[in-house]
């Protein structure tokens, strides 16, 4: 290839991407937001489309909290747990230093770095995402417990005494292959490739310094009913996120999510504290169970998604409720009914996975990666504890992983990603 | 809940499912269609927007030949391989029977049988793609040469003698736990949920005539670009199917992909030879790898997809040519070189996947769920003996399953999926 061809496929990349950010980029946003999408009412707690599903399809990296907690649910997650092997404090800060760039160009629907135009060299970017959009990623980041307990890194006195593995729960069968990890990056979107580029380039940029511990792909198929998204459902049919709390509610955030001054170590004042666990969910029992009974174990009906003996999905359970022979109309053993019993709320954002055959059993492994996010993991330790071992969903699922991590407040300009607890 | 209630709820699911008919499915089509994606060039082989991308989002089922094949390639699927537990003939040929329906009304967008108003059975349809659309969902079958050993079945003498286990090329390091299969179901829609529904359903509907062999989950991201959609890239970057035939070109497709009339054993007149290959993408090797170096791999540049030194990416190869030292552009190593060596040609419709982690490596469990269509298997044989030792791209994957099925030919109205052997 001669210097006129090199010069010519030079440019031809570049007028390329132009291009693409000038026009294909933003079609899809475009087109929804010209026919009604933009000014549809909220619903499971996530306003249905907001901002974030503008014409570029891009959500803002920079604000008071980080993204990927109260942005519409996308449809697609890849949700990596890494341990790290940097030695100090410092290296680990550089580390998040050196991940902020990157996170913020690829939310931007920009490749980590400018093209090569030296072949002699690796890319800087791994390609897979050119072309396509933002498609609403969102990137978060999150410590564990085991991080604080590297005492080469010198984080000990700084750990939340809340961060903490999760307690064992009644029927907890629990797979370290699928548990815990020293740093978490949540990467969704409504693309799966646009999701996994994100965390494979920022696993690769940060070669020697983090290790895989577990990865899982998930997604969330979401209904559209005259032009509104509906709750998406689960693989059991049901859908979940109905109980959510209104992530466009300030004050409820504030009680639920966000961690408040004082509330926790001063690092994490505006942060908040994802629960992950990977539960599977036994498909060909649940498959074989009546309607109703299947309704009894979540407390709801099934199509409507309404509380039992009610129409509407968001209507209130009224627990209290009696059927004429005076028992309770959703049964106490019931998944929501035992969900209320305690005070505490959560911010669910869970994503189904199917993951191939389980190959102990033969059967699918499938099921949910639930994540939920409180501002202290007491709130879901409550609400597990309060299903415990009378959950009548307790027949139908196991969870196999769980994991815990610290989410970082949000990054104002200029700073980066951990940046109060690394000046703290 | 009384009778009243009962009433409502079941009025509620009628007008929400009626609704979703007359809404809520057609919306994303009426809106591309409404914007120019329905008149856009053809690309990579498949005709990248046709009547598929219509209102409704509905692939015909009946036809000369089975959907899944000649079908625009979909975002997801979710392939399947069982094995059969029947043991005879009638037995099996009342399973195709069975499934035939269901797969209609799964293509239509509908659940496979009106939903239960009893809530002491168990419904028909596991519900999880309740109010989606039918999302371009495509269900394929096809029938391996294991399927053909079992005696007791009575099909030996309808074997054709092609339809073999692959012959073992070098570098393959084959797990049992992702080969072979007495059947395959490929289930391909532009939603992940439904095409696992759909294989969920089908199988669910078989208990006790059907096991899990394996199955793989797949997705393809397609960017657009002015409105027209591009070849999908795989996790390599690299664009894939740019060399395919032309979907819409009846010719090429009964001389590549269609078993013509004396081509075959008479009941696969019609009907095409699927080849799947799980195949390890080696992502940090990859990684590390520079620029020329990929490019040199695959004979293409990354960005483009053109023929190294060419920048249009659908440029004609010309294999012939040297550089100024005499020595060939497009390396003799590279993938594509071997590829056209012979004269043999495959329609190829992947999906890159992303399974998680590689226990044994700790690296990303990430590839290609390579498939093809063909008339012969040699077709691919031929290719893959060709590609040998000697391929570049060898360094960078690990082919890891490998399947061969035969896929009947098209399904009439009145008659049912494989009817064509059954009645051999």
């Amino acid at each position: 290839m001669n210097t006129k061809q090199s010069d010519n496929l030079l440019k031809n990349k570049m007028n390329r991407r132009q291009m693409l950010k000038l026009t294909g980029a933003g079609t899809a946003g475009v087109l929804i937001g010209a026919t009604g999408f933009g000014s549809v009412a909220n619903s499971f707690g996530y306003s249905i489309v907001d901002d974030n599903m503008t014409a570029t399809e891009k959500v803002p990296f920079y604000g008071s909290h980080q993204s990927g907690i109260v942005t519409n649910v996308q449809k697609h997650i890849y949700f990596a747990s890494l341990n790290v092997i940097v030695t100090s404090k410092e290296e680990l800060k550089d580390l998040f230093e050196m991940w902020t760039p990157l996170a913020v160009r690829m939310m931007n629907g920009e490749e980590i770095a400018e093209p090569t135009t030296n072949s002699y060299v690796a890319a800087q970017d791994t390609g897979e995402a050119v072309g396509l959009s933002a498609s609403n990623l969102t990137i978060t980041f999150g410590v564990g417990p085991t991080l604080f307990e590297k005492s080469k890194l010198g984080l000990g006195h700084l750990k939340p005494t809340e961060l903490e593995a999760l307690p064992h729960f009644p029927k907890d069968q629990l797979d370290e292959s699928y548990s815990s990890g020293d740093l978490c990056i949540q990467a969704c979107a409504d693309d799966p490739q646009v999701a996994f580029h994100a965390v494979r380039n920022l696993i690769r940029s940060a070669s020697g310094k983090v290790i895989l511990k577990w990865t899982q792909a998930g997604f969330n198929s979401i209904p559209v009913e005259k032009n509104k998204k509906q709750t998406p459902r689960n693989l059991f049919a049901f859908k979940d996120g109905t109980g959510n709390p209104n992530v466009n509610d300030t004050k409820e955030m504030n009680d639920v999510v966000w961690v408040q001054s004082n509330e926790s170590v001063p690092w994490m004042t505006g942060g908040t504290y994802l629960v992950a666990r990977r539960i599977q969910m036994h498909l060909e029992t649940w498959d074989r169970t009546a309607l109703g009974e299947q309704e009894a174990t979540f407390g709801r009906h099934r199509d409507s998604g309404a509380p039992i003996g009610k129409t509407g999905e968001f209507e209130d359970m009224e627990l209290a409720r009696k059927d004429s022979s005076g028992n309770p109309i959703i049964p106490t053993t019931s998944h929501v009914h035992l969900a209320k019993l305690v005070d505490d709320r959560i911010l669910r954002r869970s994503f189904s996975y199917s993951s191939g055959m389980d190959p102990k059993t033969g059967v699918f492994d499938a099921g949910l990666l639930f994540i939920s996010f409180q501002k202290h993991p007491k709130q879901f330790i409550n609400i597990q504890n309060s299903l415990g071992r009378i959950d009548k969903l307790n027949e139908y699922i196991t969870h196999r992983g769980s994991a815990t991590f610290a989410c970082f407040p949000g990054i104002q300009k200029g700073s980066f990603v951990g940046e109060s607890l690394f000046k703290a």
